[in-house]
């Protein structure tokens, strides 16, 4: 039922209710499409606005998808926090960082939800396995000239760490101490990530 | 509406809906009470026979649980193929045994299945941190001398490696030889199950 969203001074709501539509059609343009399928221009289509508005709102189609999931962590702003420091050090800083992300129910409980979608629908499973294909095994394996095979592996172990932890609950795993937690899991992702 | 099971020579099909009432109570009773607080004696008062005739059928309560999720494996068959042999090459022995127990699609169904529940339905959750903490965890962890957390942890990338390989299926490590998925993920599971 929303209409133009052109900025309109005496209609408070007009623009928010915009974004809220627009992001409603990006969830499912993505969910029918696939996270590759989905191009802005058919998300704007989707949701009755141009695309320049949808540039305007939120950016690329990986800022719209981050916006559109609510997730935590915009992949282009976290690269340089990972790839950047002493290389031996990297597994350590991938380890922090996915705690950190963990670490607020508020803040992962979008994550969570993404999992969730993947282990219950294929296609989301789908748009899910692009959008981390894309926006992070490629972009990481370039950045650390590593094989995505390694960078995979390294999402394995994270992934199953927020798994057993987070949704299984398995304990002693599931309270550790996140110092603990770096100590056991960081050399793994940094010999992952060493390369052969 | 299946009756008392005991055997009568005259109706093939007793037996086996006896079987079957046993094991769809059993599933009633985990899910609703956890995988410890069901009890033998508990689901056979739900599936209306005898607690005998549970333990004749299948069983340990571990049994029945594996027989209600139609689980590939029994936990206590495969501790000593995992347990035993080099302790050097104790990484290697999981990694293959997880791989050969998840490469056919049918074999692997149940377990995704619960998987799947885990990540969808707290009740699921807690019924699978118990069966896996006890089936699992705690016996591995006594065989081998090694603290639970280190189990957990070598849990948790055999649980993301299905998780990334099969649920989500991100490439290359959805499609990757399983000799090359020993090479990169056996020395990690040794070094958890090193322990300090």
């Amino acid at each position: 039922m929303s209409d133009a969203p052109a900025r309109r001074p005496g209609r408070r709501s007009g623009p928010t209710v915009s974004r809220g539509d627009i992001l409603a059609a990006a969830r499912r343009l993505f969910a029918e499409r696939g996270y590759d399928g989905a191009t802005i221009r058919a998300i704007a289509q989707e949701a009755g606005v141009d695309a320049a508005l949808v540039h305007h709102f939120f950016g690329t189609k990986e800022q719209v998808f981050v916006a559109a999931m609510e997730l935590p962590f915009q992949p282009a702003d976290l690269l340089p926090q990972l790839v950047g420091g002493p290389r031996e050090q990297v597994g350590e800083r991938f380890v922090r960082l996915f705690l950190a992300l963990w670490r607020d129910p508020e803040r992962r409980a979008p994550v969570l939800a993404l999992l969730r979608s993947a282990t219950t629908n294929e296609q989301a499973a789908e748009m899910i396995r692009q959008f981390v294909t894309e926006a992070l095994v490629t972009r990481v394996a370039g950045a650390l000239g590593v094989p995505p095979l390694r960078v995979t592996a390294a999402a394995s172990q994270l992934i199953g760490l927020a798994m057993v932890r987070h949704l299984i609950g398995v304990e002693p795993l599931a309270s550790a101490d996140e110092e603990e937690i770096v100590r056991l899991v960081a050399p793994t992702i940094q010999r992952y990530l060493d390369g052969d």
